[in-house]
Parts: structure tokens; sequence; C-alpha cells
């Protein structure tokens, strides 16, 4: 079957879903976007990345590209005509195409909205989940902003790939004092020694995960005391379990950092536990 | 006449002129520019352009498009095409077009290349430089490889956008120790009380702008000193001129900064006379 894209109002195959070359995503990254999961044809948390996808247009002032109903009525299509039952659906809005200029466009220029979706082998989750992955630590020098979920991302890709090169499956950013701030495009936590569980505050330096504030749900639930606030590679280090959580990989243990092991080396409980209850906690649409 | 852009192999015309959703300057802000100065028919300092795009290429390890001859061969094309004589040429070369994945997609991948064209009124340019500009200033929250002519620009839009609405030209950005840096599209330069240019080094920090590279050479045969280091905001205001260059305004005096007069508020001589030679050290291809 051949994969299905929606390009500002149209479904056409992928191989021809293209954006003007002066779409401002393209010349200067002014656009925003999300990734939601799907999970037996219903799309995870929508109502949260929804929320999240409007405050990003918000503080960057791009118009929304249509309602959030319409928006809805869109993703669920190209899921539907991409036949995803296990996957993702993508949707990125920019601030349309302009003659080049710095500054906005005129009002009336039409923001661009481009949604793909893509099936997922939920086994390939599941393995990395038993085997723990890998990360590296690199300096964080991305801009201010990283609050909005927009596609400036030049720095997460080179991060990325130093991670892959190193054989890890993610970087994780230490700002200048030392502390993780987050992951290249996952949310950072550990579990102390104590028993706590310890993620950045969601106030600046980091992206406010929907993942990792359906997880604050799931730890209440377990009765697990989490602790909103920065630690260091140091402190990741002498922690009992490490993990990441993302849209596309919910809990992911995290083993090794920068080539050692992370308490006893093994995948802990408290990533376990969190993973196998996440979707008893996520929203499930329609 | 209809515009014609250069996409990936073939000259179409400007409204038909896009890249795939999926291109990774679309999706990563994963790619680098250049804009070129067309005058009277011929390419500005194109081979300082070209040898900056390699650079840019070569810090993020995206291979080149074609040769630079080959290259070369399209900017021509696409300023024939497009009739231009007076105006700019603008190139873009992306990762190329893969499944969306942070990390660099396999090596055969082939990078993008896009290339426009457009008239602009030499009128227009001379106008402002016979008026000034006004520039805001504005916090550097940027990421830390700006010395890399990506394409990563959402705060120079913000920034650019910011000083459109309080009726200036430019934004400078100012770094945590107050100086400034350099502007959301130009470089920044003062004039001391005591005759001296002044320009931030451009080791870090800024863009090593190529109307500044060729500006110095015009303020050594003028004989005036140039002093490569970080001025403050408090300096510029207390400067005797204060100017900008770049490729597609050469040199723009600023008479205002933040509301506030530099000098007498007036376009001074040493921006004037920068202006008026530059064209004479400036290399003017075939």
């Amino acid at each position: 079957m051949s994969r299905i894209a929606y390009v500002n109002g149209r479904y056409v195959p992928h191989r021809d879903a293209s954006v003007h070359v002066e779409d401002r995503g393209y010349q200067f990254a002014d656009g925003v976007y999300e990734v939601c999961e799907v999970r037996a044809g219903r799309l995870i948390d929508a109502r949260l990345h929804l929320d999240r996808l409007d405050r990003s247009l918000r503080e960057l002032r791009i118009a929304p590209a249509m309602s959030r109903a319409a928006l809805l009525t869109v993703l669920r299509e190209t899921v539907r005509r991409n036949r995803v039952r296990d996957g993702l659906v993508y949707m990125q809005v920019t601030r349309g195409a302009a003659r080049r200029d710095h500054a906005f466009p005129a009002a009336q220029t039409a923001p661009a909205l481009v949604v793909t979706a893509r099936a997922a082998d939920p086994a390939q989750g599941a393995r990395l989940a038993e085997s723990g992955i890998a990360v590296i630590t690199v300096p964080d020098t991305r801009w201010a902003r990283v609050d909005i979920k927009s596609v400036s991302l030049l720095p997460n890709v080179l991060a990325k790939q130093q991670a892959k090169e190193a054989g890890a499956r993610e970087a994780w950013f230490v700002d200048a004092a030392g502390n993780v701030t987050e992951g290249a495009s996952t949310n950072a936590w550990i579990v102390t020694s104590a028993g706590a569980l310890v993620t950045r505050p969601a106030d600046s330096g980091i992206l406010r995960g929907i993942t990792r504030t359906v997880l604050m749900a799931v730890a209440a639930s377990e009765g697990l005391r989490v602790e909103e606030r920065a630690f260091s590679r140091a402190e990741a280090l002498e922690a009992r379990e490490a993990f990441i959580s993302s849209a596309s990989g919910i809990v992911l243990p995290v083993v090794r950092i920068d080539g050692q092991a992370v308490g006893d080396g093994k995948v802990g409980p408290v990533a376990r536990r969190l993973r196998t209850r996440f979707h008893d906690f996520a929203e499930a649409g329609s």
C-alpha cells in the first residue's frame, strides 16, 4: 500500500507530498510540530498534544491552520488512509509560504499544515524496553525557547547523530551548571537510591512532555514520590535507575550513561512498572 | 515575466517550486544557505559565499549538492532566467529527504538544492543609506553555532519582527555580558569617538559576514583603524557612528538604537564612505 500524506487541504501520495520552497518552515524553521502515538488504531493523548500545539502556535503567533475539531478529523483520516494500527501520526504547522523576509509575512498568509502517519512495530519498543538503552551526554547548546516544540531541531539532530555514532540511542543535554536538561527527543528521569522519581521542572530549559505529564499520574497511583528538580550527570550515574519518556517510546530504561552502568546496569523495576501501566492512564481517543 | 526557481535538478516556475514534506530542511532545520548580491547582472563575491557555504556544509557533514563549478552555473542561470540585473540570488542546501528520524539518513541520501533569484531596486537601499535606520536590542537567545549559516533562524525571525513592530529595521542581539553580537541578518559595527571601526571578532558568537570581510579591506585602504573586539550597547550609544553590513544592504548607517540617537543622530561620513567604496573592493564575477 502506498503511503498518503495530508498537505494543505489535500490527501496526496507520500512521494508527491511537497511544500513550497518559500514555506517559512523550510527557510526559517518558522513552524511547530507534534508527534502522537497511534495504538490499536486510536490516537493516544491527542487532546494534550493539541493543547500543546496550540500553546506552541500562540507563543510564536502563528495562526492555527484549522479548528481543533477539523485537525482531529485530518489526523484520524490520515491514520485511516495509511491503515496505521500501531504507530505514529506527525503534524507540522508553519507560518506559511511568502516571499523571503525574516519578519512575519502579511496577516492573510495562510499557515501550512502537513500530516503524515506511519506504522511502527510495538515489538521493537518492547525489545528495547527489555534490553535497556545507552545514552551519552552532550553540552546543551540550544536556543532559549526549547519549551516551544518548534522545528528548530538542528542541535537535536547533531546530538542524536553523535549518540548513534557512540552506539547509544539518545543524547542527554547538560546545561552550564552540569545538570541534565532533557534528551534530544525525550524527557530524562532518574530513580534515586531513596526510590524517588526525579525529573527536571518544565518551567524552562525543557519541553513539557505529554508522556512525562501522564507518567506523573502513573507515579502517583503507584505511590511513588516525584521530585521535579534538576539533577546532574553525576547524580544520574549514582541513581538506582534512569529512563527516558516520549510519545514514540513511552518509557525506555537507560542502563548506560557515557559508557558507565546505571545502578546494576540492568533494567529496573520502576521503569518497567511505569511502562506497563502507562496506557491505563493515557487517553485513547476514538 | 513569471519567476523561475531551480529545485533539485530542474528549473521550474516559482509557483510550482516545491520540496518534499520530509526534506530535512523542513522537519529539522537541517540545512544551510547563502544570499549573494547581483549587481549589473554579475554575482558579487560569489567565491567567498561559496567558500562559506562549503564550510557550513562541512561543519554539519552535509555533502555538497554538486561541484562548485556546477553550482556557479546554476546560480548564473537562475539569475539569467529571472532577468535579474540588480538583486539577490538565494541558495539553500539541506541534508535531503528521508523518513523522519533525527539522526542522519543513509549516506546515499542526496542533499537537496534550491536556488531562487529576485530583483531589488538599488534606489531603495540608497534611500535607507541616506536616511539611516533604527535598530533595537534584544537578548541573544540563539544556539551556540551561529557561526554556521544554517536555516535554524527562528530566533532571528522573532527578533526581526520585534524590530519591525518597534519601527526599526534590524535587531541587535546582546549576549549575557551585555555585548552586541550581531544583527538578526547583518553584522554590527560602530565608529568610536577616536575614529576606530569596531566590530566583534568572528571566532564565535557571530557569523563571519562576507560583506564584513570585504569592508575590512575597504577600511584598510581608507587608513581606518579596525578593532575586532566586543562592544556593549552602552558603547554603541556613545559612539560617533554605527552601521550594519550584509550582502543585501551593503552598509546601512544606524542613527537610532532603542530609540536613542547615535552621535548627532545623522548619517556619518565613515559609513557613507565605506558604502560608496564597497564595490571597488568586492569581486564581481562573470
